[in-house]
């Protein structure tokens, strides 16, 4: 991708474009990503980059002498963690990504204790946290508004990254990316994500994480999707015609059992009851969807369980001990995608790669 | 201005004392400040030498270099910011300054999650803090509050600095001395403040900030100050006896159009209603008080449009591009101020002079 | 004591342990504390080697060079604050003993903002902190969930230290840890703890700061106990037995003053109303209880009064000034014996003595 400017664009026109065309007004020049909004930014290239730099970052972390070379990229930056939705993974491995590097942070989680409360607009208070901050990471429940502050913020004198932590149902991306490297991580010795099948189980209508995946697996030659679910919660159209769109074999379908022996990796996912108009939710029998104990002797040796958490019943306690139970690992992999992904912004992937091939290698 | 020592009054006396005499009370033995609680601890060679500083470490602040020489200035101090009152441009602001200067931070925000719910006095509240931290930075509703933590900490075996971040409707001198930082540094080649038509518009009778800063301004010779705000909301007969005590030239008037073209600054206000007794700022029309696109037009190249902020409709939108809207930068100066007022408590001011003198000049 | 592995019982063998066995599976090899979960895990040599190193942390931390060390100790180390019920004091000291050690400190205090919101189960919450950080101190309303995750998580891929920071109604023993400190400092001159007459005073029957520092009083040869309350607030009979079975003298009364003159230390405590079922603690004349200014005419001149804090009417405010009042030294002497806790727990004692005999020796 050739980065575009996003100070030379109008609101307007910019609303406008498809996503596939909005990804390079996020780019750095150098083709780093400068706002990390929407998974569409990311082609082979830098999810290939981003997998690579989250290792070495991750074996770099294992000493204690490595972690103060960390803690020594970024001293001298201030992160905003801007959430005024609720969330504990996402807001702790963004936190524990900046700590890892030496960023400060500041965070905003209840509205109440801030200036809002004064009649102060959303878009004075982010404009607020970039005359202190270096970058900010926000999720909100408002769909398209991290965009639209990366636009207003780079018409400012004084630009600063934004990063997507989720924005209403559309765009996780970071999820996204931690769900790339953990499959990229779990395949590494069997060829990487190439020509897997990735199976996709539970609420797809409306887990904005299966969405952002399934387009991401795109950029993998010869992977195969399925998405399993009860007709309510089936995956959208508009997925699909993405994946028409790239020649992507996919399969829909109601039978979890039957998809269960095929599968290398199983995707299980969450009611997202929190969207629900007037508790349509409780009237699906989910039930059938869950991976249960005996599941496991279905399964293939090399088949990874994933799984975005928080899980409610989708997936028996008991499971958590197998070793293709991968979703804590996934967990963990966030923080490291996410402390790649700051590390690329303020561009100290080189420094990261010095060290590596000079202590670790 | 000569230190006098708290520990050595009564409060009954040192409450009694006029604002004029408290200030000495705050000082260091070498006139640096230790307390921050009132704008009338403030002299103008006091003001001179904070703006002096806050420029330099401003300065200083643009290098990864500086950046870290900064942070290890205050490593060994743990800063607490006791925040009972709603705030997002104070309080992140101190926390940033307190960041820059490598302080360590706590925040009480919510009440509810401290042992306040134990009835526990907010005196025992604030001597816990001092008890674990260097330094308590303060927002209180209640007037006065933090001078009495002042006096009663200076009389424990282990009295810390307080500031005053905004205490009631009275004093919130940080404010005032960021505002005094805004115009000197935006006259810096025009003369500096003296000399001045400084027009404050809006909710005077309530805005603390106002009462603040025309006082400070009285430091400065021959500065003109305007009031202009409707019969309700006008300055208060206190602080017009302030100004003919100093022999400073002012007008109060309702005519705001008018008084545009003769502004070197133009302070806007909001509506302070959360200070409402019952809705009565409803029933005032404020819209002839707000600076329009159109105003533009009418005020010199060289006036400034100041704002603490936050805003809602008191200047439009349109009005951020133009380079005479200097609230974002007065709101970053706020950071700069802080961390120069902190620097001053914790004396660290040679040591940034020297710094400065040695890799800057 | 000697280890054992909590990773090699199961957890239905492990809860019917009696306190006195549990201890031993809290340790590290080395014989220091892993998790810290209950007061009966310390016996006299290691708090003997907690009080000795918590004076070391202390003293080094009056210069800045020494600060500088303790924060180069743990640099690498992230620890989360996972507060589900509200506190000042044990949040503050813990989060300051982090600070000192230089661990990065993330805090959940609102259950609201976190992901429990979605349904997520308390363990999964907790075994996600784990995977983020290297340490949790946790608060929580429920009896035994501590322990529950210690376990838990020592049967996980990444166990990592817990400390109990007050569950239920049952243990709170960081508070135990740093009341033995104060005693054991307060007495250093007098042939330490030994040998006194430690009295409790108030609400006897629910605070269990007195239950756990009852206990661990009993590794102490020939101390005293006097246990002064209201017969519905007396102390439990299983305490009792307690010291029964240590073969340690104690006298059971309601006659506060009588026993004010042969006190060396006196515990005040507050009414826990908020274990109230229906308003009981309302029906309590407690008042008798009080220790008032006219009562330091009654206790030794060198006997100390003490109180966890809170506090409300217990202790007259007038009794603050007087030097035998020990409370707010005592809520300090928190921090350091919690610093010292931590320090031993990742092992950093050596390097710290080693410290201290080269520096301030």
């Amino acid at each position: 991708m050739r980065r575009q400017r996003l100070d030379q664009i109008s609101w307007e026109d910019f609303q406008k474009l498809p996503l596939s065309k909005k990804g390079p007004y996020f780019l750095q020049s150098d083709g780093q990503p400068y706002h990390v909004l929407i998974a569409q930014q990311f082609d082979r290239a830098s999810l290939d980059h981003l997998c690579h730099l989250a290792t070495r970052i991750r074996r770099i972390a294992k000493s204690k002498q490595g972690m103060e070379f960390l803690a020594g990229l970024l001293p001298h930056k201030r992160a905003m963690l801007d959430f005024s939705q609720p969330s504990s993974r996402t807001f702790l491995s963004f936190y524990a990504a900046c700590q890892i590097l030496g960023l400060k942070v500041a965070e905003v989680r209840d509205p109440a204790t801030s200036s809002e409360m004064k009649g102060e607009s959303r878009e004075d208070s982010v404009r607020t946290f970039s005359s202190y901050f270096d970058m900010i990471i926000m999720r909100t429940p408002l769909q398209g508004f991290a965009e639209k502050m990366a636009w207003l913020l780079s018409n400012t004198e004084r630009p600063i990254p934004i990063i997507n932590a989720g924005s209403g149902k559309d765009q996780h991306p970071t999820q996204a990316l931690l769900d790339i490297y953990t499959l990229q991580r779990s395949f590494e010795k069997m060829n990487g994500i190439e020509g897997k099948t990735i199976v996709f189980v539970g609420d797809l209508a409306r887990g904005r994480t299966v969405r952002s995946l399934s387009y991401l697996l795109t950029k993998y030659p010869n992977v195969t999707q399925y998405f399993v679910a009860p007709e309510k919660l089936q995956i959208q159209q508009d997925v699909l015609d993405q994946l028409d769109a790239a020649g992507v074999t996919y399969h829909v379908t109601q039978d979890f059992e039957a998809v269960l022996p095929v599968a290398d990796a199983i995707y299980m996912t969450r009611i997202q009851d929190e969207w629900d108009e007037d508790g349509e939710s409780q009237r699906v029998d989910i039930s059938k969807y869950y991976f249960k104990a005996e599941h496991l002797a279905q399964i293939k040796f090399s088949t990874i369980i994933m799984h975005p958490l928080p899980r409610r019943q989708e997936i028996a306690a008991a499971v958590d001990h197998d070793p293709r139970a991968m979703y804590w690992r996934q967990m963990r992999n966030g923080m490291w995608v996410r402390s790649a992904l700051i590390a690329s912004i303020f561009d100290r992937h080189e420094e990261i790669d010095a060290y590596y091939q000079r202590y670790l290698k």
